[in-house]
């Protein structure tokens, strides 16, 4: 089934409506949901809108809630995200840090208080359109041993980062950094599948192939050592400068509806424009990107992509012929359609 | 043969001030190259002292320049290192950037005109010396291929952070953004061993365990896709932001002794305490690395590392016992100092 992107962001606004999430708020937040179908990261998309209804029905989100600064820095601000939907909060954020980097330079901060982002691309991308390197980093629930150890103590702890391009639209980088998501060994597990040794450790804290002792062990980091590090220097830049709670004391998503999850984000733009000729830097960081397109492939490689070239030709086909749905993820909508008082038949399927 | 850090100091500046390297420039260089094998890094020390005089000496690298800034902005800084040593540029533009984060917040510097700045782990740790997350990026000459691709068109583009902590000293990530260094398959091929596949394609772009095949072809990032984008944020944040020159256009440190490397960097300061209270984040930050060192352990695991810890014991270890030089290094160095003139009785050993 194929919904365009209309459709879906309409019945998305209309279930938070009935969640008391309305107006620009829940425009900005369909915005991001279903930006993440349109990219191709299905897991992000629309399938959570339930999650995010009944969190922002339950009230464990705050959704009356605005960022609130705590310093006075020009350029490395210390945030409260007071508990908002965190789309919400990164969006106020970034606002702020584009106006300093446009009077500075640069601007980054460290923000605490705050909920699920979604996919960090969104906002990445937010400020590469405008102009400004972006960053976009966040902790998370605890799911990742450190290399050497057998405990999920450490977050998938995402990194997004995106670069503005005149050829490509953006470099954008968006990536978890342990191996795969959790998800997939909960499919493997599902489908009677082995997993790849690497992936994840068991209880004992030994490599396994078998995903039902891989989700009682802990995913492994990308990388080893490295990946490893990337993961514990976001995990202080987003709790412990901003106060949020470390990874392991964050509360999920998934399943609390008491305890607001008091995520860490770390957030930073850099005017590109305050640094040199913006034409000039395009140029050439495009001449980058077209040498290492144009450069000899791999056997059986028809593409060298860049980072979020394969999410953009996503957008685009999804522009073209509409957002592929599964049958489960329709009705488990339209189920959430009649729980909400919805009308089920917004979800009108592209012709 | 073990040598205090003092001795090798010494022996180093004896040297440089032969090539016309003198003062506190050849005394700060002195630091950064021996603080590699004090760290442990002996790949980056004073085995390298012979390119370096040779650089000084032949005028490929300009002894006698400074940086020069070329922009306005306050905290995001065009700077041209003209030329000058890369670790005298790498401090200077520190300098300035520490001074303006400790005014605004943050400062971040784009560097054109670079040559290679030694182990990236140095710089950082200035920074987070005085109370600042400090990072380090440099492009490299090409030797990565990028992911689906068997051309070397990636520098090694290395990324160093550093992090301040009361109990630790500082967390410091110091790595290449590729599987291992060349040297390793190097040293593979002269002992006529295998290397493990992943490590490297050959310049069919086949993954190969042949010593001689991957150096006719290329290294691969470190951890497939993400590594590769990591890669390609850093030569882009180091190049096309500057105006050095891109990895592949680079030129040798090893063998090009007539044309400059104009290398790019990219470096940040970041100033802890105009964002938090200072003392509260040293303890938040080492509660973390607490946390995590002390979690359940993997078989046969003794210690979980936060990165740079095991750095940080091999300085304890050379401050206490000297640094260990293996007779080939020390051989060469008696030579260079036959060659440059210096007495090489100041390269005594320790009692």
């Amino acid at each position: 089934m194929r919904f365009s992107t209309e459709t879906l962001k309409g019945f998305t606004i209309a279930i938070l409506s009935k969640a008391g999430y309305e107006g620009a708020d829940a425009a900005l937040f369909a915005d991001s949901l279903i930006a993440a179908n349109e990219r191709g990261v299905a897991s992000h998309g629309i399938t959570r809108l339930r999650t995010y209804a009944k969190r922002l029905a339950s009230g464990v989100v705050d959704k009356d809630a605005h960022i609130e600064i705590l310093n006075s820095a020009d350029t490395f601000l210390l945030v409260d995200g007071h508990n908002a939907m965190g789309v919400r909060i990164c969006r106020e954020t970034l606002d702020v840090c584009m106006a300093r980097a446009k009077k500075h330079g640069t601007c980054f901060a460290a923000v605490r208080g705050g909920n699920h982002f979604g996919t960090g691309a969104f906002h990445a991308l937010y400020g590469a359109q405008q102009g400004m390197i972006t960053f976009a980093l966040s902790n998370t629930s605890p799911c990742v041993a450190p290399v050497g150890g057998r405990q999920a103590i450490l977050g998938t702890n995402p990194m997004a980062v995106a670069i503005p391009s005149r050829k490509y639209g953006a470099l954008v980088l968006d990536m978890a950094t342990c191996t795969v998501a959790q998800g997939k060994v909960i499919l493997a597990g599902k489908e009677g599948k082995k997993i790849p040794l690497g992936w994840a450790i068991g209880p004992d804290g030994a490599p396994t192939d078998d995903p039902a002792q891989a989700l009682k062990g802990a995913m492994l980091p990308f990388g080893g050592p490295k990946g490893y590090g990337i993961s514990l220097i976001i995990e202080v830049l987003c709790s412990a400068l901003s106060g949020a709670f470390m990874s392991p004391d964050t509360k999920s998503f998934w399943n609390d509806f008491e305890n607001p999850q008091n995520l860490g984000f770390f957030l930073g733009t850099m005017d590109i424009a305050q640094l040199t000729d913006y034409e000039t830097f395009l140029t050439r960081a495009d001449e980058i990107y077209d040498r290492i397109k144009e450069s000899p492939r791999a056997p059986g490689v028809e593409t060298i992509y860049i980072p979020g070239e394969i999410e953009k030709r996503s957008e685009e086909k999804a522009a073209a012929e509409g957002i592929e749905i599964g049958q489960g993820v329709y009705q488990d909508l339209v189920l959430l359609a009649q729980e909400y008082g919805v009308d089920a038949g917004l979800l009108q399927e592209m012709a």
